[in-house]
């Protein structure tokens, strides 16, 4: 018999913090039923009452993971133009812990993305939420004389994002190399040539 | 009984391209001893004469793509400088079916290679490898006047390994949106920003 409705949201929760924990350890590869009841000390079978099959497992871990990132701390944005998009950038790296952890756990989950065609082009529209995010900035970067009047703000856009998510991966596969400081530098040194 | 040695070879290199169209096909989180025993037409138990634990055919998995890597055709580097880099990146891009089903395979393995301390650290060093041989053409571009006397070739390396390993993602999830024109444009408006 399937638990209370009462009781349902708040253990979501938990297997919700147990999914969390389980990915951020062993990534998507090890997100099994049971390694969540484990982590939750709970029964296999329990857990099938929320996640009947692994895909359901696996589309509540991409579930979390989004609402962690729309959830995370952000720089402030105090003005328009290059400074804000120094910001958007800095706060796309593995900077802190948590920053790595949940970056960490995006990665992994490319790789059941790339096969399935739903996911694939779910992180497609995220990349093109990244640039359109930044294009406004760009562009006000561009008519504060910041760019030069010729810039192409959607190449822009496309090639910030691209700096940041392979900088993302060199962080995340080597961190002692690529330490807050040098993430920091690398971003000041990317946005300064953007002017150029 | 396990097959006679003879056989052993090149039964390893049917399992090899077998393992490479799993891989290609469903990626590390599909990557079984069952589905490369059904893509073979054989049984399981004939492939556990190779690959005792899931964990000896992964890294088989990544000695094919590591030899699949090292073998891909390479454009040619006539010159020192800047226009070897920008040969340089252009190929590690998914331009062209082959180059796009590696890359795909190369970002399908960092799931596990995150949850591994042995694989991050194989991962780190590739990329290392890949900052170190742009290294000398970024410093002959320096001494040849194509970036400022005071570009910093290590910084400049990460940054254009960044760049390119960013690209490689945006295209592998929304190819539409970055045929090979769009990729070629983008590493040479990059290339050309270094100079600034």
């Amino acid at each position: 018999m399937p638990p209370a409705p009462v009781d349902h949201e708040s253990r979501r929760e938990d297997v919700s913090q147990a999914v969390w924990r389980v990915l951020a350890a062993k990534g998507f590869g090890g997100l099994t039923l049971r390694a969540v009841a484990t982590e939750m000390n709970v029964s296999t079978g329990l857990l099938m009452h929320y996640f009947p099959t692994k895909r359901a497992l696996v589309a509540h871990a991409l579930d979390v993971l989004e609402r962690s990132s729309a959830e995370r701390p952000r720089r402030p944005r105090p003005q328009d133009g290059l400074a804000t998009v120094r910001a958007m950038l800095l706060d796309l790296l593995p900077i802190g812990e948590d920053n790595a952890a949940r970056n960490r756990v995006w990665v992994g989950s490319w790789d059941q993305a790339l096969a399935d065609e739903g996911l694939r082009a779910g992180q497609g529209e995220r990349y093109a939420r990244m640039r359109a995010a930044l294009r406004p900035h760009l562009e006000a970067a561009r008519d504060l004389g910041e760019l030069p009047a010729d810039a192409d703000p959607d190449r822009l856009a496309a090639t910030a994002v691209a700096f940041a998510h392979g900088l993302v991966l060199q962080a995340l596969f080597d961190p002692q190399c690529f330490p807050e400081e040098t993430q920091t530098a690398m971003v000041d040194a990317f946005v300064g040539t953007l002017g150029g």
